[in-house]
């Protein structure tokens, strides 16, 4: 491997402490940034920083913002404000954001509940929620926590602690996903599609 | 889209100029930045910006390198400086270093004569090559360059320049790779290490 330059091969490490980038795709990369133009290459570089020095929490949903308020909340004349959509991540706001059938606001947990991990309530952005919740106006609470031990978990909490507040709190159906395969979908996910079938 | 803040936005699209890096890969990316420390963001912007600035072309092969000689020909004294190895771009060179099969001098031509593409043998370094050659000391030529159309030219036209020159010129065989299965190969491989087949 010596038969890099030094600089390429700092580079190509550099781009192996991503997720899912291997050696190969690093090398690759790496690779690119030598054929791509200086500008190019001076862009992603000024790009990472001002990710670094501008991105913070939204001071209301702790979603991902550049300023005080996220992208969301910036915008609430647009918004259905008495619905706050839960979710364990800012990626998972976006997916639902880009499923377009969603115009409550939100509120991002940052984690979800796992006592093994050393993640408890106090960990994550619960007590904030509850906050949000007693200041009134809100009307619903959709939780959309990921549908695994930890996010199930975080959903009941979350239930128990709202749960004698008069707020309407909902859960995203859990079921076989659109252009799958019943033979072919595992038990578990049947099971909860019975559990959340619906009068047609 | 609009649901990420302007500056996460920004890094995902430069992200996502990388070959092989879609939308999804690179958002992730994004997110990996996010959650990394500032140091680290910095280190990859600086890792960038010295690649642009400090990498040029070896001045004796055309390999990558930092400074006036590339890793492999300053290290000539540990090398056979008799024979050289032709490949089409750097990455060809590493994978053959790592290979640990090969001890010569390299040259990269930077490319491969493509007429369609506009690529004819004044674009790549094949003069630079004769006139290595021309200085003496070299008796083996071995050509590397991938088995496409572009680079089955390339070889040939180099045997030709180089035909009468008293140099050995040989070229690296093409047959099945090892552990594939025969039954699963394409018919020109086969073919190809028929006609490369050695007597045992």
């Amino acid at each position: 491997m010596n038969s890099y330059a030094p600089a390429i091969e700092k580079l190509i490490k550099a781009f192996a402490r991503f997720p899912s980038v291997g050696e190969k795709t690093a090398t690759r990369m790496a690779s690119h940034v030598i054929s791509a133009s200086r500008e190019e290459a001076a862009h992603l570089a000024r790009c990472l920083l001002d990710v670094k020095d501008e991105i913070r929490f939204c001071s209301e949903c702790f979603n991902l913002a550049q300023g005080d308020l996220c992208e969301v909340c910036k915008n609430k004349e647009q918004r259905d404000v008495t619905t706050i959509c839960v979710v364990e991540d800012p990626d998972s706001l976006v997916s639902i954001e880009e499923s377009a059938a969603y115009k409550g606001l939100y509120h991002v947990l940052h984690g979800a509940i796992s006592p093994l991990d050393g993640i408890g309530p106090d960990n994550i952005r619960i007590s904030e929620l509850l906050q949000r919740v007693a200041k009134g106006g809100v009307s619903e609470i959709i939780i959309a926590t990921n549908p695994t031990v930890a996010g199930e978990a975080t959903a009941l909490l979350i239930t128990n602690l709202l749960g004698n507040n008069g707020v309407k709190i909902s859960r995203l159906a859990l079921g076989i996903p659109l252009g799958a395969d019943i033979r072919y979908s595992d038990r578990m996910t049947i099971g909860k599609s019975l559990e959340f079938r619906r009068k047609v």
